[in-house]
């Protein structure tokens, strides 16, 4: 099973890797990362590079893609390689997938056309404007679109879809072997659980996390 | 404040990048991958690699040291070059830190003598062996040492410690941005929960993980 995960430049680190480690533990597992040129692709922060070990003109057959979020997916909006990448490699996969701001590239991309679908909470709303449908779901499965929320939720994304490709009990083995036993010292990582402050002053600066 | 995060060949990725996406996000977080070379290093599944941007002789003097775990770190159990690297950036920092089996690194530094500390659950009891004393919490802090259990632990750990550092609003800031807000679709995330079968199963290839 050919799996692609996308990588640009301020993409944020762990869209990507969450996804990696979970659907990475398939049983036949074939998982490249793919940019618009190979080589080490900078994350939001400057301080990461993960490695494209293939051109995404080298690998056009994915049977499950993945697009992280994060600042530079704006950037991408507009760039027609990747979009055109994303509907021919969406004609043959099994599975397209994306975590955070990554679903407005599928978007842009014109997959999730009147699809139930969901981003990184401060983007959201931003998906009604390409023809999706929100919702407030952590994973949301729409036919062979799964779209994640924010950042972390690509775990909960990578272990949903190891259950529904490879069965429960692979799943659990990977939630096992992966100590996803979450327990977080806070509880504030859903604007319905935050202080509202935080919420407030992030929605007022969104920019930071939408360009 | 110094943030160095380790990398060898076949650790998890994970395992690095929950600290680094959680504690990159201090305010004043001058984060830096470090391996004995720099360059990029590949993880256990061979299928990412990330880059180092520093060799360990470049940054002697990190604030914040953390360590990942992974199939790697039993080769890395006599690298002196490692260890005595560990041992200097521990004369000077504030917090030494792991995730997995990387904790078992530590010990083998002779930094945990005496301490409680944690790992990844198939590893636990090895932590006895190198002087440490294992406990069953996914993230122990005792006195500067924070050791975290296996791969996605990372995070817990990660933004207790920017609670710790930068206080509790700041670290609420960074699980609402990450949107940690964990829901997994299995509850097998520790021995304790899942099937008894996996956990028999991998205990019994426990190499799997430690080699």
């Amino acid at each position: 099973m050919k799996i692609a995960i996308v990588l640009f430049a301020r993409f944020t680190a762990l869209d990507a890797v969450g996804p990696y480690e979970t659907l990475g533990r398939l049983p036949d597992a074939e998982l490249t990362f793919v940019a618009e040129r190979t080589g080490p692709v900078r994350s939001d922060t400057g301080r990461l590079a993960l490695t494209a070990d293939k051109a995404l003109s080298e690998l056009t057959d994915p049977d499950v893609v993945v697009v992280p979020g994060g600042p530079g997916q704006s950037a991408q909006m507009e760039n027609e390689v990747l979009l055109d990448w994303l509907r021919t490699a969406d004609t043959t996969s099994t599975w397209t997938t994306s975590v955070c701001t990554g679903s407005l590239l599928l978007a842009a991309a014109g997959l999730l056309d009147g699809r139930r679908a969901t981003s990184h909470w401060l983007a959201r709303d931003t998906l009604k404007q390409f023809g999706a449908e929100p919702t407030g779901e952590r994973v949301v499965v729409d036919g062979k679109y799964v779209t994640a929320a924010g950042v972390s939720s690509g775990i909960d994304m990578g272990l949903t879809l190891v259950g529904t490709i490879a069965g429960d009990d692979h799943a659990q083995a990977v939630q096992l072997l992966t100590e996803y036993d979450p327990q977080p010292p806070y509880d504030a990582g859903s604007p319905e659980k935050a202080p509202a402050h935080l919420v407030e002053k992030f929605r007022a600066e969104s920019r930071f996390i939408l360009e």
